[in-house]
């Protein structure tokens, strides 16, 4: 139990992502999972990259708020951009490789947000961060391993930056580095803490 | 094994930290871990940063390569820099929170150096990678509760970019992520690649 973190109420986390579940543990957090199923690509569509992931975070915190009694609820959503595009999951391996030949030797964004909901009174909010990712060149060998590997094809313009090919592609981060992982954590950090003394109030 | 490293010797990571450890695996190698005594102070006096942690690595690396027959050693340093200062591992709870003090809403340096050696030629080479880290104002509170916790008190500057408090106390990263950890695993990656091709070279 984190001291700093008290809310006196259930906490749930709205996300399938097993890496976005050890990063909330991260924070000394109690709180259960639940999956939201919502269709992502309807619902963001159109929007730019902050408004994309925050709505669909929303979207996922929403639709588990629904059900939840007296709980907190929090969304979130993590997209990769390049060149202004939004760059998903890959379909397949094939696709996996052409998406990392895209991003090797530039960089790309990934936006993370995130939404809290008090599914007692319908309050929410909603924020994110943007971090800048370099990719140094990757040789064909190593595209191939990578993705035979299994590892990438989850994962939103993929690659894990926590795993072990992930981790030697990136040159340089500028930004929150767990905002690349999943979730932007000192920010949710701050916006938690302060919900503790104002309650949950969109800007 | 990483079928792009294969190295047909063996490894040795002459470093005592868990968290290098944890750092070479990601790369899938094979190796041993043996630690060095050496007098780190005594050695690296008066160093500018970038040659500190190369010195203290190569040093590390040497005392080991001493008895380490036909094999490869890496050694390694990490140090925090603070307004041209180095500062290390804080020695108590108090020194602890002082050095947090100090690096609250600052941004400070971290230097990690590696040196490789090939203990049957006696050939080395070294190199580091600087990150720049930027801290919020921290609390008083988080201070404590992080110290009494017990975590930063084996680490340069008393923190823990990977630990529960230590990832909510940085707001941004410029750089590679795992130096600020211990290991600049993606120049490490390429030089230990390169080494496949030409051998340890200096340059």
């Amino acid at each position: 139990m984190n001291r700093l973190l008290d809310f006196r109420k259930p906490l749930i986390l709205a996300s399938a992502s097993p890496r976005r579940r050890q990063l909330l543990s991260q924070l000394n957090l109690e709180f259960e999972v639940r999956v939201a199923r919502i269709d992502e690509e309807k619902l963001a569509r159109g929007l730019q990259p902050r408004d994309y992931v925050m709505k669909l975070a929303q979207s996922k915190a929403a639709a588990i708020a629904r059900d939840a009694g007296d709980a907190w609820v929090i969304g979130a959503d993590t997209i990769v951009v390049l060149d202004n595009n939004i760059i998903n999951k890959p379909a397949d391996a094939d696709e996996a490789c052409a998406m990392l030949r895209r991003l090797s030797g530039r960089t790309h964004q990934v936006y993370s947000g995130f939404a809290i909901i008090d599914a007692g009174t319908g309050a929410s909010l909603a924020d994110y961060r943007r971090t800048d990712v370099e990719f140094r060149e990757l040789d064909e060998d190593e595209i191939r391993d990578y993705v035979a590997g299994g590892s990438p094809l989850d994962k939103a313009g993929a690659y894990g930056i926590q795993d072990d090919f992930g981790a030697v592609f990136v040159r340089e981060v500028r930004g929150c580095y767990y905002n690349v992982v999943g979730l932007p954590l000192e920010l949710l950090y701050r916006r938690l803490r302060e919900c503790l003394t104002t309650g949950i109030t969109a800007e």
